[in-house]
């Protein structure tokens, strides 16, 4: 029900991503009648692979966390995360008030054991083609250096399920590479986190993000979330500047038509809806938040991370890494 | 002396730059024979309105900040500190070690009343194709409330003086918009603002800083120094990724080719080197830093910029506005 278009997005996305993996059985949580009215929209029904499960209300999204949690008991988001909790779902995808969604998924699903609090972890893409996970984007205003070091962990855990990578490197975001800069907690940081076994790069910058050096960039949310934001920031300055140089005279519109599979390519690599997805991490089960403004496209992208996440057991994979660590985790 | 290129870079610039600005005098600080030679190079010599002025130590870009400002009394970059000290210069323009920059300018100018720590503002484009100016960009890690109110104040003079605007709105960075969002340093820091009689817009977010919707971005150095470092890697990454894209095959090669001027007019408007030239705010006079890998185009900037905070009279006008503060500086 969430995200800013609702079912509109959602269950068009639901169909057209069961056409595409017909192995994966899916759950429309919702106003049922909202939901139904959709999937007959789009010349669809409900069946026994894709189910409609009625919730009779709805976290708006400017709703605070708190008052979905205590007082919408039967929230389309409550009853997803419900399903996760039952194990009659392997994942739960919202698009929804991100607030809400981490509130009532560590209401619910509680936190794995040594996690102190749970992050929010997304994939950027970077200047050798690969992916960079960045975590934590929003979730955490003030972090010790446990958190940090839980992300790391966290992070890495993710990376080697679902890149299949062995010893994923992690950075640490600071603000330059040597040890001795950044503030307190960064520093003590640096220090778990080079005693924890995981394969630590140190510290990385604002810029390394991009680079694709590391596979890991652990931040705590304030500085995660201003990061990601300014990066958008600047895309979207590029984009215009682009455009506005390629509409300015008769001869730069001809050039952009020349142009045009170049920049066709180009927006498509930059395209941030293939990023879509952010994972939720540190919790006893899996919840994937979806951008608000994602399209079908784009929240295909979302259900496509549930699902490697599921076929990769990331929370057991967090949870047998945390029972290793020899750090205290405070 | 100092960048990564010394008086290669900063002698030419300063010569060119003298060749546009003939009324400004420049004294060129650092080892006189390397300063000799480079303007012979350029078939220049030094002159009353281009003086060289001897000092025998260089401080090193990785030198660690306290230890240049103790025992190198004689480096290039404290003799010019000293001469904005003792009136002799106007202004100091530096590429040399960021952090030695800041200790000596401190230890030597002193701060302005009611300052506690200087800042780093930069101008930074946006979409509307006005100026950004956001500090601090890293050179205080762990910021009070108080810190980041006379940060507003500071950015907020620079405009009024260099962009010749009235009332510059300033905004607070944060993860959200509305008040609730945040860590408590930027919720109080909040209040501080809004009571300020400065015209505050309230909390921003990352992308803001492109957007143009104001004139100032307050935040600490560390959140301001990774969106900065952030926004360079999202830059880099689209220009290769551009490159990449029109060198693909013969026929974007060609493409290439016909976009040429729109690419160039886009590289042009995207030119960092034109906002080179951060302002260290605070002080009791003006230190301009220019990027290390600062050409001599980029360097021309820093120096420009150091004329109309002369001209302008930056320090007063901070000096004057903290004088009329009603809040208490901690």
């Amino acid at each position: 029900m969430g995200g800013d278009h609702g079912p509109h997005v959602t269950v068009p996305a639901a169909l057209e991503f069961q056409a595409r993996l017909p192995d994966v059985d899916m759950v429309l949580v919702g106003l049922r009648d909202a939901l139904e009215a959709e999937l007959a929209a789009h010349g669809a029904a409900a069946g026994p692979r894709l189910r409609v499960h009625h919730a009779s209300e709805v976290v708006a999204m400017d709703e605070p966390p708190m008052q979905a949690l205590r007082y919408k008991k039967d929230s389309s988001m409550r009853v997803t995360v419900n399903l996760v909790k039952s194990g009659e779902a392997h994942a739960c995808v919202s698009a929804g008030n991100t607030g809400a969604l981490m509130a009532i998924s560590r209401f619910v699903l509680r936190t794995l054991a040594g996690i102190d609090r749970p992050a929010i972890a997304s994939v950027l893409p970077n200047m050798r083609r690969t992916n960079t996970y960045v975590l934590d984007l929003g979730a955490n205003v003030d972090c010790t250096p446990e958190n940090l070091l839980q992300f790391g962990i966290m992070g890495a855990m993710l990376v080697s399920a679902v890149e299949h990578k062995e010893r994923p490197s992690v950075g640490l975001l600071n603000i330059g590479v040597e040890d001795i800069k950044g503030n307190e907690t960064v520093k003590r940081a640096a220090d778990l986190l080079r005693s924890s076994g995981l394969n630590f790069a140190g510290n990385v910058e604002g810029d390394d993000i991009y680079k694709g050096g590391v596979d890991v960039v652990v931040c705590d949310g304030f500085v995660g979330n201003v990061a990601l934001k300014a990066s958008e920031g600047v895309l979207q300055m590029v984009a215009s500047a682009l455009r506005e140089e390629f509409s300015r005279t008769p001869f730069t519109r001809l050039a952009a038509l020349v142009a045009l599979p170049v920049t066709r390519a180009f927006r498509q690599r930059m395209d941030h809806r293939r990023y879509n997805g952010a994972s939720l991490l540190g919790l006893r089960g899996i919840v994937i938040k979806s951008h608000g403004s994602a399209d079908v496209f784009a929240f295909g992208q979302a259900l496509e991370r549930a699902v490697e996440e599921v076929r990769n057991s990331v929370p057991q994979r967090i949870a047998a890494r945390m029972a290793q660590l020899q750090v205290p985790a405070a």
